[in-house]
């Protein structure tokens, strides 16, 4: 069943939801950003059945978001690397866990993994702020206008 | 066929794919936060399925994302209201509309609607900084550590 489609909505959370909307993409984006490239990488550190990690795998590669680069010729074996369309999904992963830790362990128990920045090692707290102003931003503060 | 199920992975991201994996999720979290309240209203904006809708509205109110208020006693009816934690949300969707309005139309198009300030109407450019610094974040920057 071909499920209704989102990719030409004039709301950006619709053609986001529609690309992301195949359940375990964000996964496979996310392993994608830690340094997995290998199609049984990702198999393993998933777990998911190797018919919808391929049909994930494709879609990624036909929407931009990553590409096939052969490491192997004999028989022929690409590596799936993120483009950088595709390595700009990080901001929407980076939302995905701020919400995720704040609202999905119960009893205030945080997750057992933290985002940390790389240089320093102190922990990260994603927030969304207006880049124009700085301005952070409140649900209340925010509506949406045609162009 | 049940899916396979993220909700008691160790990482922040699954757990929001679990939530919002269920597709069309994102959509009516959406429109809750423009105002939508009412069964019939979802069902006409989203053009989606009533069985589809009342699967996603019972999920969203049993993960406590969303609660039913009674407008009505004979029979009665329900406004679906985002809780606090429903509202949270709105960080995950304004990444979303970012990343798809920069990424999702083609030719340098940008989506026929935007994101403004409610006071005086400016424009909003999401972006996602670390709270706690101020800094930006580039995916280069993030690594996850154990606690």
């Amino acid at each position: 069943m071909r499920r209704t489609r989102f990719d030409d909505a004039p709301c950006p959370i619709a053609r986001v939801t529609d690309l992301f909307g195949d359940w375990w993409t964000p996964l496979v984006l996310r392993d994608a950003m830690f340094g997995v490239t290998r199609f049984d990488d990702f198999q393993r550190e998933l777990g998911m059945s190797r018919a919808v990690l391929s049909q994930r795998l494709n879609r990624l590669v036909d929407e931009g978001l990553m590409e096939k680069v052969p490491y192997q010729h004999h028989p022929v074996r690409h590596d799936y690397v993120l483009t950088e369309w595709g390595r700009a999904s990080w901001s929407v992963l980076v939302a995905m866990w701020r919400y995720g830790a704040d609202h999905l362990w119960p009893d205030g128990d945080g997750p057992p993994l933290e985002l940390t920045f790389r240089d320093d090692g102190a922990p990260i707290e994603p927030m969304v702020i207006d880049g124009r102003t700085g301005r952070r931003l409140e649900l209340d503060d925010i509506t949406v206008q045609r162009r």
